[in-house]
């Protein structure tokens, strides 16, 4: 390729409105530009990257057997309701109707449609199977942020496999893990793979894969012993409670007393001796979710927990109907009538504080096992930094991620819906058993980005690089110049090398080289021919050698393979 | 590959819901399964062919100097209301709401988008510019047909050229021309470069690649000259009008005559000598369209000529509020407040029949320059095959085709809304002259399947063939053919072959491989081993060679070559 008829259009700054470097450096190199908040246009620079990625991605999913096919987009609504997710995706489902008023939903993922495929398998000897797309979802994100990091419509590589029993879907899931493994390491993506929510997708297991980076969205606890969890699974190790003796409950009069703050401040009660009662909707039904006053609710526990299809705190209004109390005052003692939940750190605990269901009063020396009827004890709240892990008792610490990378147990929760069936060795027709994977393709470029950049702009790893090499033609005015540079073009042009022919000042094609971010530059300047020598510099280190011309494009071509 | 462990379900029957051969084909062949009407699943079969197909057309744009890009399917609705296409788009183009209540619109095409990208040139000296994306399209058909035909979301090679002036754009609709030509030839598409009309898109010209197929919905007039139109577009020329002397208008009663068939039977009118009077809305004015009564409209003529952002036939009560009278007795002698639009066929005309504006009452000997205020001669009429070629007066045939491909020049008219200007070699912005290119990927599948099948199923051409070569082992028992077979597919292994090991009756694997349409088939054989020798088919020719086992492969190489 010749730069000068290269469509990059290089910006002077960082746009005003990106904070993620990623999205800072994409749009100032030329690789995207912003449609919409969430719509980005991939500009040729960044088809390059992305095509080397779904390359990547293709050979590591062959190598496990995997078969590419392309699914619709667009899908009745009545696949959804069989489903039943039809109503759990909530606003995040784009939905429309065609003409004839017909209900049609945008596919966020492609387990129903995949499924309704494998209906035509009909016997074990067809399985296992492993099924793929690159495909375009599309997310009603609350937030579209970041650049490629959050967006609204995206490419992604979702593949779907399909076993006979349990035992396949776990050869299935630990292949797809080690070819996530590969596939980032070879993008030079550093994802650490953590036990996760399944969310919405249902099923008994996920691992996701995070790469750290400070503008990343999601929080994951970890320990140098290899344990690492997403904060929405993730636990630790608890102090066991205190030995104490029980006490009687007393209620006492706390006026003004809105928050764990304020009881622990005007009555020297420390927070992780009170009980933090939460009221929320679970699927219809008014329960009381109870943690201890300094530990945090993870939502989504709740939801994996309860496999609840709706959830959200109650109303004011409800919360007075059914307790009689305003929040800042509820508690569960002696409370019959409604479902309470509690969370492990609970459990055994005396001498509590907790609200009386009566405005501005609490009840102090509650015994939870003597005093409150638990319906449930969960792990419901959140693990901090510096609580003991899980499985070793080091302390956890919080890494800021990125998740590139999410794959589930599905079990039979499509395949027995939409009656995707086989006959086993016996005869008997069986549900195939499910797991599914994807990886969003160009939030992997900007997570590279993320990982491989400095300020002067990205420093694309090899294997992901729009361009490998940049010959730049420090004059084009000047012959010997000009020819030195267009030889080595020829001569490296069975590699991805880009000639920098263009009419500029060296200084900014110098500076363009360093922010699209080549990993290779050779620079061919009236100086160094002088002595019959070239200068190759490499973007990931900084570091300049001299080279005599005739030995640049071997020594380019050496520094390629390592 | 190897055929036990491709997921191709070939079915024992054609489909019955199919009519277009390439429908039954790719459905019973194992290629596509429908999801929903207008809506299908491209298996592992149809990748291959797909992704051949997306390379060629790559190559070819690559050498006309085009870049890839890709933009979002899903966009604001003030882009298209910039454009003026929110409302012309009608009810063809998918529209939705996001969770904030915002206007979505589903891209038909991407004229505006890419026009917004083209918005950052800014001088002359970055133009030409030819710009393409690989991107699935959603269009809402009314009547979604013949499998990968006419569906409601596909992929979509569309390109868009901007240039200085309308020299340039000259230019680059020539080499997107050619390069159509070349892709199509590439592909074994035998399409016919036509003249067509613009439609939607507005600009000065077009040129539509119709491939010949009796499925085809699209009708092509042409003749031996190489004269070629679609029938939207195509004229033909006629007959001069007789030498005849002018006579007084007179009425004549025309009881229960409705018709133009009517008044010939009943009163010896010939259809010729009849004035056909047809009521339009054309944007909101009533207005009159006259053809000769054996002539048909073609209303995209109409809208073409009248450039009319919406058009339909008047109501009953609308007619009889501006004629007095209903459809049947119309007419459009002493008619002045309505504009009156007629086809060039009726210019000198005399001794015409037409309606008189009162119910069952006809008027003879009209001369039509004579008693007719037409404001605009026009061209409106279908050409009928038999008619004059309009070049060189033989006889014009009709074809059935598919449209495969199309390309516009669209001048300044996004350029101009969007603003997409650039400063000219004299320092003034002037709004860049476009084009647009499309090719539809699915649908060339489906055409290469029109052009190339029989009862037995696809013929695939070598160049887009999912697999070129199928090494058939006729037992899976026998040691001798196993290993010769092995053996054949590892001396092929850099073509695309695949082995047929599957453990079926030798009878299906043939069928399945003359069904899937692999072109070359070499079949190997107890019989055949016996003598050293295996067989080599050819699915084009049917023809079937036997080679000795040691010359095989290269037998095959050299097949593939030609």
């Amino acid at each position: 390729m010749r730069w000068s008829t290269l469509y990059a259009p290089t910006l002077r700054d960082f746009p005003a409105e990106a904070e993620a470097p990623s999205h800072q450096r994409l749009v100032r190199a030329g690789f995207i530009r912003q449609l919409a908040a969430g719509h980005y246009s991939l500009l040729p620079l960044a088809i390059r990257v992305r095509a080397k990625i779904m390359a990547v991605i293709r050979e590591e999913l062959d190598r496990i057997g995997a078969q590419e096919f392309l699914l619709p987009a667009m899908h009745p609504a009545e696949i959804w309701h069989a489903s039943g997710r039809w109503d759990v995706m909530g606003s995040e489902m784009f939905r429309l109707k065609d003409r004839k008023g017909a209900q049609l939903a945008l596919g966020m993922t492609h387990e129903e449609i995949f499924t309704s495929i494998a209906t035509e398998l009909n016997s074990y000897k067809q399985l296992p199977q492993i099924w793929y797309q690159f495909q375009t979802k599309f997310r009603d994100e609350p937030r579209p942020k970041g650049g490629l990091l959050r967006v609204r419509e995206f490419t992604m590589k979702d593949s779907y496999s399909f076993d006979l029993d349990a035992a396949g879907l776990d050869a299935a899931f630990d292949k797809h893990r080690g070819a996530y493994l590969r596939i980032f390491e070879r993008l030079g993506i550093p994802a650490i793979p953590v036990d996760a929510s399944s969310g919405t997708m249902g099923g008994s297991g996920s691992t996701e894969f995070m790469s750290p980076a400070p503008s990343g969205e999601d929080l994951v606890m970890r320990c140098g012993c290899g344990y690492a969890a997403n904060v929405e699974t993730a636990t630790s190790r608890l102090a066991p409670a205190p030995d104490e003796d029980s006490a009687e409950v007393t209620p006492f009069d706390t006026p003004e007393v809105r928050t764990i703050a304020d009881l622990a401040e005007r009555h020297d009660v420390a927070a992780d001796r009170q009980i933090k009662t939460l009221v929320y909707v679970i699927d219809e039904t008014v329960t009381l979710v109870l943690l201890r006053g300094d530990h945090e609710l993870v939502e989504q526990k709740l939801v994996d927990a309860t496999g609840a299809v709706s959830l959200r705190p109650a109303e004011p209004g409800e919360i007075h109907s059914h307790l009689g109390a305003s929040a800042g005052s509820l508690g569960a003692v002696a409370v019959s009538d409604l479902p309470i939940l509690a969370d492990e750190a609970l459990r055994g605990r005396v001498n509590m504080t907790t609200g009386a269901n009566r405005d501005e009063v609490h009840l102090r020396g509650v015994d939870v096992d003597r005093d409150i009827t638990v319906g449930r004890w969960l792990d419901l709240r959140r693990a901090q930094p510096g609580e003991a892990c899980p499985e070793c008792g080091q302390p956890l610490e919080e890494v800021r991620t990125i998740e590139v990378g999410h794959i589930f147990k599905l079990g039979t929760k499509y395949s027995e819906v939409l009656d995707a069936k086989v006959l086993d060795a016996n005869g008997k027709a069986v549900p195939v058993v499910m797991g599914s994977y994807g990886i969003g393709v160009e939030r992997a470029i900007a997570a590279i980005v993320e990982a491989h950049h400095d300020e002067a702009g990205i420093k694309w790893p090899v294997n992901v690089a729009p361009y490998t090499v940049a010959v730049v033609m420090m004059s084009t005015k000047d012959d010997e110049v000009r020819q030195a540079a267009e030889n080595l073009y020829r001569q490296l042009s069975d590699t991805d090398v880009i000639l920098d022919d263009r009419d500029a000042r060296p200084g900014a094609k110098l500076t363009d080289v360093e922010l699209v971010g080549i990993p290779f530059r050779v620079t061919v300047g009236a100086r160094g021919l002088k002595t019959g020598s070239v200068e190759i510099t490499s973007r990931a280190t900084g570091e300049t050698e001299t080279v005599p011309v005739a030995e640049a494009a071997a020594r380019v071509r050496d520094l390629l393979k390592n």
